[in-house]
């Protein structure tokens, strides 16, 4: 609030006009939950699931073999090859507005292994009320993930009030074709751009343009989003969000399969970015 | 303006909701002029006898010898491979930063060979005034270009009100990196996406995540974005600019080296798209 004072006071030494308000935010662990797997994974999962019977060779072939056994260990031994194979598999083959309209009704009825809730409202409370004072403040608000761009763009509009065109993420690569006469952009299966860790900043450039002010981030991933944006001219602004709330959330930093935090809890507060402590700070967690 | 009134009224059957309101435009031969050639290749070809005293091998390398001997027939027989390595000697190498402030400088200080003018002075104002009109109807505006992202962003905030983050274009791959302790995004020499014909829909679904309901255009470059934008549901708007008027402006289209304009004639109308005519449509071509 102090950061937000000070860039809107107009006549102030800090004073940023509005066309360059920028604020990032990052998602899994930052605007929603991420444990005990990304969401995103959960979904590609699901998809080879629901593909499977189209697939009777996956039976016999990993690393899809090792998810329709169920065997998460297995999956996890494949690496991040066995991973690309199944965002290949699960996200390409299809027009862009097919994905968007398999990813939206996942989405809607898709529910937390835990929790039991739809993963829309395992968003946290003061991440999405910080989103709407940041646009009150006339900022305006960005998400940079590592997650795919069009597996959040079909729910973020909804659940974040961020539409489509501020959702910066990874992709595969898409190729414009007609389809019996209708125009149609197609998901190929390659891999285009990763939006993650040194990959933020390329991102943020690329799509954004400008150099943000504001910066929110969980993990070690967001390290460079948050170096970038605070290393910039005039008053700028990073924060981390630590989980260290095992009794309303999850707890986990350091040794995280999903949204490790380690350099940052190390290097943050040196950087001069705020370290939330969920357990401490936060009065709520998810929505009511 | 019936198109506007449509999709603006309340309770019509065209209505679109503001959030949906998308407009995309080109920018070389749309919004402004790309005669003799492309601006953005006459920023290359001073950088190339700018950077020159650093590069004496340039005296005996093409295509740069026949750049710095002025000979742009010498420069067309190298094609597209001796564009690209145009491209990558005066376009990267640098901090994106550093790129901003070159290109920054430069369109501050050129002027267009023929008229003498700042080439920000050389845009069509009908299409700056329809920019303002589609915005005070909560259309959200977008350049979709051919031309380099981060050639346009420097300028296009002030010259047409559309803020970096609206400008859709072509791009080198970058790369983040530390520099003397400081976080810089460095421009590498490799082509990364050409947002021209059929990377148009490609860029903008990346970009935007919208299929946009309006599009403005002037050449067979723009043929897949007008084909994408009203080839979806609902009320959509085509408009190509023929440039026909050779008094005020110069007048090409089939024969044109940049900015041909032949399919667009002969499919547009069949397609339902707004041809203009400069000559007969516009009272003024550029600002007073």
């Amino acid at each position: 609030m102090d950061f937000v004072t000070a860039v809107t006071t107009d006549g102030g030494a800090d004073y940023v006009e509005p066309a360059n308000r920028i604020a990032v935010f990052d998602n899994d662990g930052t605007l929603w939950s991420e444990q005990p797997m990304y969401v995103q994974l959960a979904f590609a999962l699901d998809r080879v699931k629901t593909l499977a019977p189209d697939h009777p060779e996956w039976k016999e072939t990993e690393p899809f073999k090792s998810v329709l056994a169920g065997d998460m260990k297995g999956v996890a031994a494949f690496g991040i090859k066995g991973l690309v194979e199944i965002v290949a598999a699960t996200h390409s083959g299809m027009t862009s507005d097919e994905f968007t309209a398999i990813a939206k009704d996942w989405i809607a009825s898709a529910t937390h292994p835990t929790t039991g809730k739809p993963y829309t409202s395992m968003i946290y409370q003061p991440m999405r009320e910080l989103i709407d004072y940041l646009k009150a403040n006339d900022f305006r608000v960005f998400i940079v993930s590592g997650g795919g761009i069009e597996f959040m763009r079909p729910w973020t509009e909804v659940t974040y009030a961020i539409p489509p065109e501020n959702v910066v993420g990874s992709s595969i690569k898409t190729k414009y074709e007609m389809h019996d006469g209708k125009p149609a952009v197609v998901r190929l299966p390659e891999i285009e751009f990763i939006d993650d860790g040194a990959g933020k900043p390329v991102g943020i450039q690329k799509f954004i343009g400008k150099r943000p002010i504001a910066a929110f981030g969980n993990s070690d991933g967001d390290f460079q989003m948050l170096e970038w944006t605070t290393g910039g001219e005039g008053r700028r602004f990073g924060l981390i969000v630590h989980h260290d709330d095992a009794d309303r959330d999850v707890a986990y930093d350091r040794d995280s399969t999903f949204g490790k935090l380690d350099r940052g809890l190390d290097d943050g507060p040196r950087q001069g970015w705020t370290i939330v402590s969920m357990k401490n700070d936060w009065k709520q967690v998810f929505p009511e």
